[in-house]
């Protein structure tokens, strides 16, 4: 068990900094110090040492939802901590790499439409939840607002790490949250959530606050 | 020239339907219909043809801005009719493979940060001029409104190709942009756009009215 963890932490690291089809077994090996037969005995190609990746990043999207849940929260502060800690889980390479693994078509056959499907279910479920708290503005559909958060945390992710190898993550996420939350979110509840500091107040459990760098803005309303 | 053009449209098709490393040179050759010789007379690699197809999407992308900034309307309706004619123009192979590519991260070295760095100047460029002419909410900023409309366009793309193989994209496309305008627009323009139909009135060349199934909604303000 050490042995694989050992390659899956290697592969991690491999399949975060480059695209599956650059990622060489090789590096791989040589991150993980095993040996090559070592690793053969443990996975039979470089596709199932991916799938064992994406595996561990369901286990943590899994266990961080389950996380945030437990907290107490309310379900829009409930949805922001979890895109809050999904951001601060991409500075480690496990979710980075399964995250990116999924992008390029890798999650596998037992995980039809990962990441999107998954989050898609579990923003639907907070937001019908808001919706019928009324934090929600009345004319929001909780489904269509789920799909508009699944899309633009899936393209923060991809645009951050194609133009800033995800230095600017933590502010995209930041604004787009304030912008959308300003859109869909009922005008009593924004103001409370603006008063303790909005999403730049909203702390994963890794990260200090979230570092903005002046061009983020708060829209009225 | 006819024959790198056979070879370019079937590595669109090919690149558009499989992740890079899973498409295949003999099934471009099979598609194409030419000589493995021909084909190594114009590309020495599947990388130099995927290069091909992303300069093919680059054209395209710079042309369709052009087009839309020669039809005259205010930079939102220009705004709003890029990412109309940009989901169109996903109906094809071309910018489909292109966009695809781009994101296993196979733009080349020449085009560091496509398509996000690209978008992301063309939607800052009209969103200052939005701003100028008074039709934005006095506390956007037009670069932060600007990033969060290059991660919606990103995300909507690669969630709609994941989950229904871009069936839903129209209607993610049309549902992000009103959510979207709703927060970032001066409500006199939101209320003229409106009344023309909002972003389901916008058409692409190519299509007729988008496809909303329901699901869609104009949030009030």
């Amino acid at each position: 068990m050490a042995t694989r963890g050992a390659i899956l932490a290697a592969a991690a690291e491999e399949f975060a900094a480059r695209s599956y089809h650059e990622a060489s077994l090789s590096r791989i090996l040589e991150r993980s110090k095993v040996t090559k037969g070592a690793l053969y005995f443990h996975f039979v190609s470089k596709e199932s040492i991916a799938l064992a990746v994406v595996d561990e990043m369901e286990r943590l999207c899994r266990g961080m939802v389950e996380r945030c849940a437990a907290l107490g929260l309310d379900p829009l502060r409930t949805a922001a901590q979890v895109a809050r800690e999904m951001q601060d889980a991409l500075a480690g390479p496990e979710v980075r790499a399964g995250q990116r693994l999924c992008g390029e078509g890798l999650a596998g056959p037992s995980r039809p439409g990962w990441p999107f499907a998954f989050w898609q279910e579990v923003f639907t479920d907070l937001f019908v939840r808001a919706g019928t708290a009324g934090l929600l503005v009345p004319a929001v559909d909780a489904r269509a607002f789920a799909r508009t958060i699944v899309d633009v945390s899936a393209g923060a992710f991809i645009a951050s790490l194609a133009i800033s190898e995800l230095t600017d993550l933590a502010q995209r996420v930041c604004e787009n949250w304030e912008l959308l939350l300003g859109a869909a979110a009922d005008p009593a509840w924004l103001d409370a959530w603006r008063a303790d500091g909005g999403m730049a107040a909203v702390l994963g459990p890794h990260l200090g606050p979230m570092p903005i760098d002046g061009g983020g803005w708060v829209p009225e309303r």
